[in-house]
């Protein structure tokens, strides 16, 4: 059981010099405390609830940020695809590609990111049960790749509310597959300001406390130097500022769940 | 309010003398009752819960079928799909093109059907509000295609349950567009049976009258000659032969909630 | 398969005129539809959300009106109790003794509204699914009592909302007891105004029509002169105005699914 | 913030041996781990899930295991109570009166309890929002008592399931009333044996472990020398023989959440 790798950056690529900051910052707070750390950001967001909302700077102007942050900052970098296009088009740019949650079921989508020879994480449809993710994950390593992850980011819950079942760690974890929690969107609030989605970020902390304990191998945490004028996900970011102290918490926590395992099995 | 259409076929395309031999026995049913007839079949199972699932024949196999079905028996045919590319290859072929639950928010999948001049039916995610809706017609609207349905199939329930929430069709009708509700598809255990969907087709008849006893502008059902041997969806489809009593119920209903239209408005 | 009774009055007795003035008004429009008619009211609100929300008149100011509807009337009237007590205060003064749905497990006073000789009505709780309701009914049926009703009023569905799963209602005449439709209650958003339960009553007929299209044995439905002055459950009431229109359409809906039963066997 | 505490012991006295063995044991690991412990045991389950269900022992005979319990080992006591008689014969023979879930809003109960002197802890309904505690320990306030417990015991989630949101705990710690995760019962699977309530013990671990790294004041657990011959909570309790173990890892757990205290003010 290896300690606990770190997945954060801002929800989507506003600009590079934007892009770049938070990395930074995100990597000082990493090796001040020691642990793991993936950089995260969306070139497009392709499911926005509304028209309205932003998407994104697009993946030509990505690209060359990508390869930035992996070449001057060493860092690995993932982002999330949405078409077979694009996996092929980000494939030797980043180190893991992620399926959205909406997209978990799409055999095609899988099967090209399985064969892409980047990491694959996999979003846990919030429609789905955590036992059901081996059919998921089946459909990658049918592929040849054995290089997956996945990631629990909440479960519908009535409407415009998710709910994080705590057991669907182990549950997930029981496929062998390491398992990350996303627990910035787990507090999304789906759709609930009409136009866009809602959310809570004071959650954020709850969950990521709960799911280390029970045991992860990695916290996935979108975070943003100002979240209320990010242009995504600003309900539930956590401030950059409000990050050290996160991390030495889930450190600490991490470090008394990996000494004492837990399974189901 | 116009009189109730039912939307109607197997899940997936088998083979062209199962695919015609159901429209034909559909279209039959249909004239007997006088009710408006579309035919459903799917030529890719694009999100099987497993591997093993079988996806069905493909869209180059499939198109020629569509055609003899518009054109030898003059049924409108519906189909869904899954990418853009899917759009722009069945568009001239089809009357409705059908947005997965699964992929209802993602915008360009949406912008691409609206752009084809087709029908566009959506149907509402497992994992979506009622309410939420009309940001998904917003999308397609916003291409200038004023043809857009609005489909209910249940939402998440706990794990491998779906509900359906009757409130959910007048919700969707304020929207403007009109509301089909999908009786089969609501009666799936999603991932119910470890690699696959189970269902139970008994509950089928069950929403079908509660829905258009509340008043809908359409019925979806799929249908197929021996469920138990269909390669997908069988637990929850009705059988052919149990097609003409629940025509005459769901008539019968419809006539009274047309005369006494509910409206939340 | 007997045709629809009607199980309705305002939520509590506010007073011997009120609660005349809405049963002669409900007596009327029973007997102009032709359909049964079972006159509720409650006189202890038990289980108010908060200690500001108003009671009722109590049982002592209410006996003798339940006395005068039975007697002056010629209405069967159906109370609701909360206590082993209240069972033996009421069981020679109502027709009906309804057991409410968070005390639906309650072992003892199961029993004791079992051995009233009353006909017990059985609200189904928030939290059970329809096929625990066999194992309520026969801690009743162990009495030798067999008049027993059970009662749809909506499942838990997320925090503060309640969802109607219209397959709840066959499954729950597969126990071979009458099933009543709770239209009222099941619109309910518990504890949704912060110090009371709201709900939306626009939503009543969509659950009555769509439960007497699948086939109920009964109807209850909550109605008030002026339910937004009422001291409890305002939002969810119908006006006593619009019955005459609902009752005329859920009889002729009464009228198909009762030519066309269902079941689930 | 206080250290945690633990409440445990069996969910029913079988016998006054038994209910010493168990009360002893607790009482040797709690003292070995140096936290605090209240003994926890029924003397009736008031609403079991069908008739066949053991009841326990009854009222008289649990008075003088009580008394021997908090006498001779110094243990204070929690049991739960179902009506306001049951208050009055408990109120001086035991320390914490429990309202049960199913009971959580039935006004004159919580008020009998708040009367009584003792600490009163309240279990979250399956069916209540947590902000919606707030209410119900108005209730108990309004008569003075200022000694409430909350405790969260898992929300209904679709059929025969409940499900622990975590961030229920600081929502509730928000009324300034210590808070409690029950983590035996909230991995019941509710009527899901069919004439019983099934479970899962190997979950609640792990919703223990989350619990207290969130923060929570004190830890419910039902612990039993042989779970599977229990009459009662079999599938859920935890073996005695696991509970030192458990102790260990939620105390170091503890620590953590405790120097970093979580507030969602």
């Amino acid at each position: 059981d290896l300690p606990l790798v770190l997945i954060a950056g801002p929800c989507q690529i506003e600009s590079r010099d934007h892009a770049l900051e938070c990395a930074e910052a995100l990597k000082a707070m990493a090796a001040a405390a020691g642990i793991g750390l993936i950089y995260k950001s969306s070139f497009d967001k392709a499911n926005r609830t509304s028209l309205a909302g932003r998407r994104g700077i697009g993946l030509d102007k990505a690209l060359p940020i990508f390869a930035e942050i992996r070449g001057r900052l060493g860092l690995p970098v993932l982002t999330d695809i949405h078409t077979e296009e694009q996996v092929h088009a980000v494939a030797g740019a980043v180190d893991v590609i992620q399926i959205p949650a909406f997209l978990c079921r799409q055999t095609d989508l899988l099967i090209a990111a399985g064969r892409s020879g980047a990491v694959v994480n996999v979003k846990k449809g919030q429609f789905l049960a955590p036992w059901d993710m081996v059919n998921v994950a089946a459909k990658i390593e049918s592929t040849g790749n054995s290089r997956i992850l996945l990631t629990e980011r909440g479960a519908s819950f009535g409407y415009n509310t998710l709910v994080t079942d705590m057991r669907a760690l182990p549950i997930m974890a029981a496929t062998g597959w390491p398992v990350i929690m996303d627990a910035t969107h787990a507090v999304q609030a789906p759709g609930g300001q009409g136009g866009a989605s809602g959310g809570d970020r004071r959650f954020a902390p709850v969950l990521a406390r709960a799911a280390v304990a029970v045991g992860v191998a990695g916290l996935f945490i979108e975070t943003h130097p100002d979240p209320d004028q990010a242009p995504s996900d600003g309900p539930n970011m956590i401030p950059l500022a409000a990050m050290p102290a996160l991390i030495e918490q889930v450190k600490a926590l991490d470090a008394i769940a990996k000494r004492h395992p837990l399974s189901i099995a």
